[in-house]
């Protein structure tokens, strides 16, 4: 039981992340989410006390795979184009290995109330300063924020249209951005 | 009764977007909807037959304005980097003066049925063709799929952290945006 006890537990956060990405938050109840896990909602606050902590275990575990991450990069010896690569092959990684959960993080946060949602807000704000750092060492980077927006804006929307049964790899994925991102899509004489 | 007829269905679609895009769509009723828009339920049925009908008339009314907007400059006389410029534009200018019905536009009519989620799905693909062929004029849009996935995700995930309060104008995040993505972040070296 100690050893099927932590896999029944990711068991039910990913049919919660699916359900949440579905449907929404809101419109997503607890006998749904046994249903889906295949247990009466009885059983499952055997293992989770309320929708809101599931939800909240769903964001902070995503949240933490992003940061992990991202600061393993932002710690290595390399050039600041090396560096976006990696962290865009990361951050695309994270979101195609559980689109859901990346969609949780991105959205449905804000359901989160009180402490939580606060403490949601400030590991999303350590995640952009990360990028904010990675994107700073690049020559281009003239206008760091809207840089770093438009690179992480570029790794996000990927879990609206990415699809793993697809062509491409997550690192291809991320390799191709990356590599548009830095060359620019201009002519050579009209580039700053 | 005439004049005034239009303005509460325009009051009505508002505030329905506003509530679809906060709470999501599943998850908010008619009641609500005819609370948020001043009436009772039952006189909103004399203006609207079904949520999902509100749902189709936020999606297609969004969906139009983008393919408005951006289908009148393709067919301007210009560079593709004047194209570009001005289709980011326009683009954020939709997003910004509703962000609501963006946001709708871009998750929520995954909720429509049948025949109604085909048509949007139809005129989401016009409207990235749209778009795929201002970027295919770009000197470096040597992977044309993805710069234009790239120039989308920039100009829709303003949604999420656009804010008209804040100091800049739409035109001016389509600005900045426009002159990272022609100019690329790399050094010119690196530049293919």
């Amino acid at each position: 039981m100690a050893v099927k006890a932590p896999a029944r537990r990711d068991q039910i956060l990913e049919e919660a992340a699916r359900l949440f990405g579905r449907r929404g938050y809101h419109a997503t109840s607890m006998r749904e989410i046994g249903e889906a896990a295949g247990m009466l909602a009885g059983s499952l606050y055997a293992h989770i006390s309320s929708k809101e902590d599931l939800l909240y275990e769903i964001v902070l575990r995503a949240a933490n795979r992003f940061l992990d991450e991202v600061t393993a990069i932002s710690a290595e010896e390399a050039t600041p184009e090396q560096r976006l690569r990696r962290a865009m092959r990361a951050h695309v990684g994270v979101v195609a290995s559980n689109v859901d959960a990346a969609w949780a993080f991105h959205h449905e946060w804000k359901a989160l109330t009180g402490e939580r949602q606060e403490g949601i807000r400030r590991l999303r704000r350590r995640y952009e300063r990360l990028w904010d750092d990675i994107v700073r060492g690049l020559p281009g980077a003239t206008d760091p924020r809207f840089a770093r927006l438009l690179v992480l804006s570029a790794a996000n929307w990927t879990y609206t249209w990415y699809r793993p049964e697809g062509p491409l790899s997550p690192d291809e994925v991320a390799d191709r951005f990356t590599d548009l991102l830095l060359a620019g899509l201009g002519t050579k004489e009209g580039r700053r």
